[in-house]
C-alpha cells in the first residue's frame, strides 16, 4: 500500500542527502521503544466472568434490538502466578493449536496511539496464540470492509509504525455500516478471509457499529466475532469502566503546550488577548483538561454554559467584563480558551441552528430573506452575527443538510462579539483599554503526533486485550484497560459488553441504540477544581506550562489531570489496600496465602 | 512587578487545590536546570582583539554616521588554562574590586530563551565581577528606557525565570529610540542609575538601535556602554560571525512537530490538504528549516519565488498542478507550508501593495473605487482576491499608514486561489479529484514556549558574554557565540562591532544605517538540499516527524538542520584539526606545547 510504504521507505535522491530523507532520530528511537504490558498480559492469565450486564438505560428496548448479545457478563483478565491454579470459575488461557485470523478497522478521526492497537493485536496473536496467526487491516475505515479493501498487517509492515502517530498504516474513514447491504458485504468479506474476529477501533458511533456487527454476526450464524477499542481525542467515550479513550492524553498534552505558550506570549507582549478554540465538538473535556494544565484567564465549558442557560451575548458580555476589570489593573492581555462545540451548548445559537435546519428541510435550499422566516429572537441573533459566520451558517452543510457546527469558527464569533461589546463600552466611556484580539484553533495538530508514553502503553494494552478477547471467543465487547493512574504494569484488562454502555437516542428523526456520550459533569472533581480555581486565574495570571511531551526522563509518564482527579484517589486507595493485604499475606498474620 | 510575581507565586485558593495552582513538574525541573557554559566562561579567560572592522557596505557613509564606534576590532574570549599565561596581546580578565551596574532591555517580539540572557548577565556580574553588582531590567521594551520604568533583577526574582519561556519577567515592546528626546531620556536614566552598560536584546532593528545608542553615549561623553544580543525566531539576524539568532531553534522545533502532525493527519484521513502559514515576515528561514525537518509535499520559499519572478496566480497554478498529479495517484491529501511574508516576495502582490500605499499617501484614505486608481495588472489582481483578503488590504494599517502584510492571511489567500484554479479545471473536465483545504497559522505558539536546551544554553552564554564585554569596557558590540554545532562547552564567545554588520537602506523615504537582514540564500546548503529533495517529497510522501522538544534523553540536544548544514561540515573540520593538533602536541611530534 502506497501510504504505508512511503511513510518509511523515504527514497534517497542521491548520495549525501540521506540527512533530509531519512526518519528523524526520535522517530527511529520510538520505533524501537517497547511498551510496558499490564501484568495479566506479561504472563499466564485466566478469564474471570462478572455478573450479567444490562444497558445504560432503555433495557427492554436494547435487549429487543440485541437479542443474541445483550446481558453478557463482563470478563476480566486475571494474572496467574507461575505454577498457580486459576481462581475458582476462571478459564486459564493458553496458546492455541490453530492460528487465529483477525481483521481490524480504524474508524473516524485519527488519534495518537492507533498504530499501537495494531501492534498490540498482532503481537498477541503471533506471540501468545499461534505464530501463524494472521491480521488483516481494512483500508480507509469501515468502507474497507464494505469494499473489501485490505492488506495483511505483517510483522515487517508493522515494524514501521510502532509507537508512531497517525492512522496512515491503514488510513481511516467515517463511513457507517448501516444498510442491510453493508452488513451483508461485511459478513461476506469476513467469511472469505475466514476471520475469527474483527476489531473496530473508534469512538462512540463506531463502537455502536461494533455492537451491531457483533449482533448481526451471531444472529446470522457467522463465526466472526467483533470487539471494539475506545478511541477519541475528545474523551467523550467514557464511563465507570472505561476510564479514558485513547488519544486524549497526547492531544491534551499537545494543546496544553501551545496554550501555555500563548499565555506566556500574552503576558510578555502585554497588549493582546489570545482566543483559542480547541477540538471537542460534543463535550468540553479537552478544554477542561487544558485549562487545568495551563490556567488561562478564561475557559468556557460548554456543559456549564448550557446548564446556566447562557446565551451568546451573555457569554460575550461576561468575557468583556473580565477584560474590563483586567484593564483597570493595567492588564491589557490574556488568554481565553473555548471548545469547538461551544455554539451547540448555547441555547440561543442552538435554537437558531434548529430553525435554519428546519427551514432547509422545508425548502431544500434557504430562502433569500432568511431572517423573515426566523423567530424574532433567532432573527435578531442572526442579524448580529459577523458576515463570515452568517455565511458559514448559510453555506457548507453536511450530507444530511445540517449546518456543520464544527466548521463554525467559534473563536472568531466570540472574538467578534467581545470586540463589539468593548467598542460599545468605549463609546459609552465605560471602557478605556485597547482592543486587540488574536484568534487560534488547535485541533488537527493534536490528532496525529507521536503518541505519549501513556497512549503508546495504553493502546498496546488495548490491542492485546482486544486480541485476547477475540481469541477466547468473546464478541460484542469493548476492550478496556483500567487502573490508569497506576504504573502500566499494574493496569488491569477486561472486556465490557458494548450493550452495557448503550441507551436509545433520537438521531435524524429515528430512535436508535447508541453508546452514551460522556459530557463534562459539573459535579465531578475536574470541573469542581476548575471552578474553585478560576477566580484566581481570571485576574492573577497563574499561568502554568506543562511543556512538550517528554519521552525520556522523569516526566515521560505524566498523566492527564482529568484521570488524576477522577480516578487517582480511588485507585490510590485500592493500591494501598492491595499492598496491605499482600503484606499481611506475606506475614501470614490474618489471611492465608491463596496464590 | 505584577506579571513577574504572578507568574510564579500562583496563589493557593484553599487546601487541596495545590494540584492546579502550582507550577508544572517540568517547569519546576527547568527552573533548577543548569546550562552548560562555553569553556572560556567556565574559568579564567583573556580578551584577544581581532583586526579593525569595517561595515557590510557603504563604509564611508557608515563611518561618517558612527565616528566614535566605527572600525573597532572584534574581541574574542579565549580560555586560559590554570596557571597559564595569557597569549601575546591578550588581556586577562579578573574579578573587579568595584561592583558593575548594568541595565537590560528586551525588545520586539518574544523568543524562547530571553530569560536566560537575563540570568546569564546577572550571574556573570555577581559571580565573576563583584557580588554587589546590580542589574536593572527596563520594563515593556525600549519604552521602559524612555519612561524610566525598571525593576532590579535580583537573584531572587530571576530564580523564577531560569530556563523559562516568554519575556514576561520584564515584558517587551516595539518602541524605537529615534528622536533626540528619546536619546536624551535614555542617557538620563542611565546616568541616574549610574549604569556602566546597557544590554539591548533584540532583532536587527533593535541592534541597529544599540549601535546608535553606543555611538550617542560615546559622542556625548556618557560613560554607559551598550552591547546587543541577537534575538529573533525568524533567523534573519545572521551573518558570517553570527551563526544564529536565539529563539529560532525552539520556534522551529515547535512548528516542526505541528507540521509533522499535519502531514500525518493528511495521510491518515486521505482527503484534505493542510495549508499552513509559518511566522517569518522578511525571510523564509523558518519555513525552510521546518521543510527540512518534516518533508511536506510543498514548501514555498519566498526568496526563490522572488528570484523566479513568480506571481500569485503562477504560485497557485503550480500548487494546483501538484495536487492534480497527486490526484492521479489517488492521493487526495497533502501538506503545504509557506512563510508569513510570502506576499511580499510576489512581484505582482508587491506592486499592488505599493500602489495601495501610494494611494493612501496621496488621499489619506482610500478612494471608494479603488480599482479605477490602480494599474491594469494590479486592478485585475485586486479584483481576483477573495473578499476577506481585499478587506485586509483596505482595512488595518500600521502607524505609518502602510498595509500590514503580517495580518494578511497568506495561507487563506493561497488556499482560495488554488481552490479557484481546481474548480476551473473541474469545469473544464481536466481535474476530477475532490477539493478540501484546511488552513493553519503557526506563530505565536512558537515564540514563548519553554526554550530548548540549545536556546537555554545559547542564551545563557550570550548573556554572560554580553556582561563580560560591558564589564571589560566594550561598547557598540554584538555578543556572539560561535561553533554552535559543537557541544556547548566547545562554543567560543566574542564581541562583534555592530557597525561591521551595517549598510545603508532606504526606509520610509530616508537612507538609514541598518543591520543587514539575512535572507535565505539559494546557493547555500539548506536551500540546495531542500531543492534536491523536494521532487520526492511532492509525490512520494516522505513525511518525517522530529517530535516534540525533549529536555532529557538522547535527543535533548538536537540542533536545527539549518545550523547543521550551514556550519556543521566546517566546524567538524575545525574540531578534527584541533583534535589532531592537540594530539600531536601531546605526542611532542611536530609542534611544541604552547599552553
Amino acid at each position: 500500500m502506497a501510504a504505508a510504504a512511503a511513510a518509511t521507505a523515504a527514497p534517497l535522491d542521491a548520495a549525501g542527502v540521506r540527512l533530509v530523507t531519512s526518519l528523524a532520530p526520535l522517530e527511529l528511537a520510538r520505533l524501537k521503544w517497547q511498551p510496558t504490558l499490564p501484568k495479566a498480559l506479561q504472563g499466564n492469565f485466566a478469564f474471570v466472568k462478572g455478573s450479567a450486564s444490562s444497558s445504560y438505560a432503555d433495557q427492554a428496548k436494547i435487549k429487543s434490538l440485541f437479542p443474541h448479545t445483550f446481558g453478557q457478563p463482563s470478563v476480566q483478565l486475571v494474572p496467574l502466578c507461575d505454577g498457580a491454579n486459576a481462581p475458582a470459575g476462571a478459564t486459564p488461557v493458553s496458546a492455541s493449536e490453530t492460528p487465529v485470523r483477525l481483521g481490524i478497522v480504524l474508524s473516524g478521526g485519527p488519534a495518537s496511539g492507533g498504530h499501537n492497537v495494531l501492534t498490540g493485536v498482532h503481537d498477541y496473536l503471533v506471540n501468545r496464540v499461534h505464530k501463524d496467526s494472521v491480521l488483516y487491516g481494512f483500508l480507509d475505515g469501515p468502507s474497507g470492509l464494505i469494499d473489501s479493501k485490505y492488506i495483511e498487517c505483517t510483522a515487517e509492515l508493522l515494524a514501521k509504525f510502532r509507537n508512531q502517530g497517525g492512522f496512515h498504516c491503514l488510513g481511516s474513514g467515517r463511513t457507517k455500516i448501516e444498510s442491510a447491504e453493508h452488513f451483508a458485504k461485511t459478513a461476506a468479506v469476513c467469511k472469505r478471509l475466514q476471520l475469527d474476529g474483527l476489531v473496530i477501533v473508534g469512538g462512540d458511533d463506531s463502537n455502536t457499529n461494533a455492537a451491531l456487527i457483533a449482533e448481526y454476526f451471531r444472529a446470522t450464524g457467522h463465526r466472526t466475532r467483533c470487539v471494539g477499542v475506545p478511541k477519541t481525542i475528545d474523551g467523550d467515550l467514557r464511563n465507570e469502566q472505561v476510564e479514558m479513550s485513547f488519544g486524549f492524553d497526547s492531544a491534551c498534552k499537545t494543546f496544553s503546550e501551545k496554550v501555555a505558550a500563548l499565555c506566556a506570549d500574552a503576558v510578555s507582549a502585554r497588549k493582546t488577548y489570545h482566543v483559542c478554540r480547541l477540538m471537542g465538538r460534543t463535550a468540553s473535556h479537552i478544554t477542561l483538561e487544558v485549562a487545568l494544565q495551563t490556567h488561562p484567564n478564561v475557559a468556557l465549558i460548554g456543559e456549564e454554559v448550557q446548564a446556566r442557560g447562557q446565551g451568546l451575548s451573555a457569554v460575550a458580555k461576561s468575557i468583556a467584563d473580565i477584560i474590563a476589570t483586567r484593564a483597570l489593573q493595567n492588564k491589557h492581555y490574556g488568554c481565553i480558551i473555548l471548545p469547538e462545540g461551544l455554539v451547540d451548548f448555547l441555547p440561543d445559537v442552538s435554537a437558531l441552528l434548529g430553525e435554519l435546519n428546519e427551514l432547509i428541510a422545508a425548502h431544500t435550499t434557504l430562502p433569500a430573506n432568511v431572517t423573515a422566516h426566523l423567530s424574532p429572537a433567532s432573527a435578531a441573533l442572526f442579524s448580529s452575527l459577523p458576515e463570515a459566520i452568517a455565511q458559514q451558517l448559510l453555506g457548507d452543510r453536511d450530507p444530511h443538510g445540517n449546518v456543520q457546527v464544527a466548521k463554525i469558527e467559534s473563536e472568531r464569533l466570540v472574538a467578534y462579539l467581545v470586540e463589539q461589546e468593548l467598542l460599545r463600552r468605549k463609546r459609552l466611556g465605560t471602557y478605556r483599554g485597547n482592543i486587540s484580539i488574536v484568534t487560534h484553533f488547535l485541533g488537527y495538530e493534536g490528532r496525529c503526533g507521536l503518541p505519549s508514553n501513556f497512549d503508546a502503553n495504553y493502546c498496546y494494552a488495548l490491542g492485546q486485550t482486544a486480541a485476547a478477547l477475540l481469541a477466547a471467543g468473546c464478541t460484542g465487547m469493548l476492550a478496556a484497560v483500567q487502573g490508569l493512574t497506576l504504573p502500566p504494569a499494574q493496569w488491569s484488562c477486561s472486556g465490557l459488553p458494548l450493550t452495557h454502555l448503550m441507551n436509545m437516542e433520537r438521531r435524524s428523526g429515528h430512535d436508535k441504540p447508541v453508546i452514551r456520550k460522556a459530557l463534562v459533569r459539573l459535579e465531578d472533581a475536574p470541573f469542581q477544581i476548575f471552578e474553585h480555581s478560576r477566580e484566581a486565574w481570571k485576574y492573577q495570571d497563574c499561568y502554568r506550562n506543562p511543556g512538550s511531551i517528554q519521552y525520556d526522563g522523569p516526566f515521560a509518564d505524566e498523566i492527564t489531570m482529568t484521570l488524576q482527579l477522577e480516578r487517582g484517589p480511588e485507585q490510590d486507595k485500592q493500591r494501598k489496600e492491595t499492598n496491605q493485604a499482600q503484606q499481611k499475606a506475606k506475614e501470614g498474620k490474618d489471611i492465608k496465602s491463596n496464590l
